[in-house]
């Protein structure tokens, strides 16, 4: 490899713009002038080796600077982050540039060999592992310290002289990818390939999530309309349609395992080996030895955070879930005095006064979520992990569980203690609907909104300014450089799954849910689209093979929801009546029902192998390749 | 690598027969012949390179031969099968040849770097992978037909040509191992390490359990021994004793795989790259390409297997499962008889007819288990697997379900049919102390005075016929080649497993259990070692880094005890006295407990992790420099 390197040259005649730095306003000139020196430097002198050109604005200023790199350049990078891309013989292999002739559609001039998603991932990637020599501090800024081995890059981020980095879209790509993704009106499947080219992988799975999702709840919809349409109330029919519900449930998170594998393995995350995880950016400590790696890093003691998750988040959490708990008792007490005061004085005023606890409940509830989010990211960024994994983990676990008890309290508080079936299956309507419309709204269509008022006036005044040829890229830089940044797919993700449990929770009273589910999801696909392509800054591709901790989430739910349902099933009266006699037969019937049914989904989960045969198949082949080749070697 | 090979010369003056390959008498010479060239043959023609010499007997016979490797071979040959071995800077490696000076106690002339174990290890695998390259058959053999890449000693195996294979004890280690291990009256911890190193990691990780396994019980003993002597009968007790008791085999079982993991490590196996595996000597189908090697071997479709495995074995399983039900329902009926018959005519002879019943069931049980055992070994094998391990694991699964009814069945029944505690607790000693007694008499001390007794005979006999210098090396073939076989952990295991079931799933009854188990256990240790040590042939030492499908059966024993003893408690007098009036309530709050003991339980496996913090350390480290080292190349 040595030698490739130095083919490279830093120059090249056809520079092409990927990823955008900006710096604060007024950073010192020497600053600018070591970091840039830093980013083109060889390799050999620990440089990146890539290009940079700083973009004229109309201003005068030099804040923004745009980085390129060569063809070759960005190959050499595919094969340090360990890219894998498919062969002429149609597997799947890690990129090398030794091998490279035998990769499929590889050539020296196709310089589309790499997706331009794939070549922004390279350049973030060797930013970031732009490392401090000897330097001791930022050249300029004698508060921003260095050491050896620090990730240069994220030391300007924390220390406020780098704003941000991000990608640039590829206007010509992007109108070709919002064409096939939402511009057609004809019905068919996601360009999920093409999203994975243009948004990474992390997104197109969570579309491709997001479709299999609503696919699969159409099976259930359509059970559940004739629920509604013929106004069944036989128990022995919402018994066979929860039964049905329980089990499917199960089928579907465990074949999704599987269609994730297939995807992931063409897309080639199933096989890119883990990089080695760098300290997060709020990560600190003291400077010790990295017993890892054996660099010097900040250290934090273990227990240290221990200490602060079991003794301060821990109980802190807890705190909150008992106050949302109290608050919803409040809320049935509102409830409560406004229906009485209704029934004493019926008037309009009256009937309007039904709807004000509502109200005031659902703006409260917003109201906590919000802060508790803010609360939940203050404290788990306090307890101070190592790693962005953790942190995240962390941060979604905490988060979850005060959305859950949100979402749901009051509908168990309705079923299990006030035992109103009616009630409960007119709120779980109202929640379901609401909050479904709240949020398209919230997410997607407003920002779209406020995003293109954005840009008219932005284009008028570039207008009035210059008439440049670069016009273009200054105008584009400008733009996208002031939209709103997308935080990942945590949110999106999170909708889904209050979506699923009001779908499986309570499935048996209320079969609509899983209709009104499909339908929110289908324009779900169209909103979110939207806003990935219209709202949001490109965000930067990310690698990943699998839905993480969100795959244990929804199987939680569906191992809660058996709980319920059977619960739900036994309250019935329908089903009482059967047992007019003996209430205990019926607990226990009920009790035996639910622990088959949850021996059923186990023995389902572990039956079901998470990779299909011929994916398992192909794994096996690379991994017996590898052992024979160090047999070999 | 190339050229060591060619340093290996086959002849060295110090042969140590390591190996002994046992012939069907009368095989032709010119198999014997081809088979001892190639296994002599040099690696570049497809031979094993290791050192053969023929025993001479003392009959003329020449049937038997000793096959033993040069030093430097049985280095090469731990590269090729990967053996981990300890640096001297303490961490964990995989073994090269050319990086052997960073190892510890490494030296050219130190023949103990490899453990007796390991060579045999080496030998069993260098001649397992000895393949036909254009041979059809095997000479001589026109009916033993061979294809290019069969492994030759299975095929000799499979046409009966080759009677056995096995490693010779060393009587200097084994007397020392003996003596450490069993030989002292000192109580202390056995002597792992040394296991290890005599008879594998898979022999020694069953001690190494056993032995955890005994100490983990000590507390629940500890707490059941006031229980008998002070004939605690309060609810509140009971409920406190199993609810340590759950909880408790959840912490034990967790805390096992931590330990597994360090003792593992230590041992080398977890680090251990897991060898592409063979299809298992039995196996048959017609001749393909196996798409994971490209090789030609047989192949047999998988979905062949599956009908066989749902449509025959499935059924047929539970046909023996509803058989023996309905035994176990005559045995209840032949109670009630003779406990009728002795109510209406008291003589001695009626109060013996009182123990018929249970003395026909014990051996009716045990014929059953014997010939359900043949039928699922059969089964299993007709259901054609490939692979050794997904062969064990079918047949593992289909003997515990059988064995886990047989044992279980009558206790459910008596408990939550009958409802007779008293009974219970009467039938579970019985089953308990008994079952233990047999086990351990039929299991090591008959073996070990039939192996005495035939041993005295050959002894006297051959004294009787030679006094050559050879003798001994002779003489212990002879005496080792008659010697049992040991087949692996299983029933070891299995008998571990039915004692946990006893202890756990009935525990608030009969918190004397635990007792008896720590006794018995205590007993088996030595009565084990003993097996291994003076009954059976020496087995190959088996590489493997845990106790595989046997954590998820003492989990899922662990799983069902939570719902056994809630509904004991919940059924208990006590408990029943407490709600007089509802005994809904009551049902609605043991099941509320059971579920909260079942959370807690999964959360509890969730949260600790699987290996303790140094380890993953270590792990990372050595990840993270296999990464770095993929960059430099």
């Amino acid at each position: 490899m040595a030698e490739s390197w130095s083919f490279l040259d830093t120059f090249e005649a056809n520079f092409r713009p990927l990823v955008v730095i900006e710096l604060a306003k007024g950073t010192k000139e020497e600053t600018i002038k070591w970091l840039t020196k830093r980013i083109v430097d060889k390799k050999a002198n620990g440089g990146a080796q890539l290009l940079v050109k700083p973009l004229a604005m109309e201003n005068g200023d030099e804040n923004i600077y745009l980085v390129g790199a060569s063809h070759l350049r960005l190959l050499l990078g595919a094969e340090a982050v360990g890219l894998v891309k498919e062969c002429n013989d149609n597997s799947m292999r890690t990129f090398t540039y030794s091998s490279r002739k035998t990769f499929k559609d590889f050539a020296d001039d196709n310089h589309n060999f790499l997706t331009m998603a794939e070549c922004q991932y390279i350049i973030k990637h060797e930013l970031e592992n732009l490392r401090a020599k000897d330097e001791k501090m930022i050249p300029g800024y004698p508060q921003a310290k260095l050491y050896p081995g620090k990730s240069i890059v994220r030391r300007l981020l924390t220390s406020g002289i780098l704003v941000q980095i991000f990608p640039l879209h590829d206007r010509e790509e992007l109108k070709k990818l919002r064409h096939s993704w939402y511009g057609r009106v004809k019905v068919g499947y996601q360009p999920l390939d093409e999203i994975r080219c243009y948004f990474g992988e992390t997104i197109a799975l969570y579309f491709g999530f997001l479709e299999y999702f609503t696919f699969a709840l159409i099976p259930m919809a359509v059970i559940g309309i004739p629920y509604y349409v013929f106004a069944w109330e036989d128990y022995d029919k919402y018994v066979m349609f929860a039964t049905f519900n329980l089990l499917w449930s199960t089928v579907i998170l465990e074949v999704w395992k599987r269609i994730c594998a297939i995807m992931t393995y063409h897309w080639g995350t199933l096989l890119m080996k883990r990089q080695f995880e760098e300290p997060r950016p709020g990560f600190h400590g003291v400077l010790g030895i990295n017993p890892v790696t054996g660099r010097e890093e900040p250290v934090y003691s273990s227990i240290k955070r221990q200490l602060r998750i079991y003794l301060v988040s821990l109980p802190f959490v807890c705190l909150c879930l008992y106050f949302s708990l109290y608050v919803m008792m409040i809320y049935f007490d509102l409830e409560q005095w406004a229906l009485d005061y209704h029934e004493e004085n019926e008037s309009t005023f009256s009937s309007l006064m039904l709807f004000v606890p509502s109200i005031i409940y659902a703006v409260v509830i917003e109201i906590m979520n919000r802060i508790y989010r803010y609360a939940a990211e203050f404290l788990t960024s306090w307890e101070n992990h190592r790693l962005e994994s953790s942190y995240q983990n962390h941060l979604i676990l905490k988060v979850l569980v005060f959305n859950f008890l949100n979402c749901f309290a009051s509908l168990f508080y309705i079923a299990f203690v006030l035992f109103d079936m009616k009630l409960l299956r007119q709120s779980l309507a109202t929640l379901l609907i609401t909050s479904q419309i709240l949020n398209q709204f919230a997410e997607s269509l407003l920002p779209y909104w406020l995003q293109k008022r954005h840009k008219k006036r932005m284009k008028k005044r570039m207008c009035s300014l210059k008439t440049d040829t670069d016009l273009s890229l200054v105008e584009q830089v400008n733009l996208e450089k002031e939209m709103g940044t997308y935080f990942g797919t945590f949110d999106d993700y999170l909708e889904l799954f209050l979506q699923f449990g009001y779908v499986s929770l309570f499935s048996c009273v209320y079969p609509l849910a899983a209709v009104f589910a499909v339908l929110n999801n289908i324009t779900e696909i169209y909103s979110d689209a939207l806003k990935m392509c219209r709202v949001y800054k490109r965000p930067f591709a990310e690698p990943t093979a699998n839905i993480g901790v969100w795959q244990l989430a929804f199987e939680t739910m569906s191992v809660i929801s058996v709980v319920t349902n059977c619960i739900l099933i036994g309250m019935s009266p329908q089903v009482n009546a059967l047992f007019p006699d003996s209430k205990m037969d019926l607990i226990l019937i009920v009790a035996l029902v639910e622990h088959l049914l949850l021996a059923i989904k186990f023995i389902m989960a572990f039956v079901i192998p998470d990779k299909p045969r011929d994916i398992q198949m192909k794994l096996a082949k690379l991994e017996f390749e590898s052992l024979e080749a160090l047999k070999q070697q």
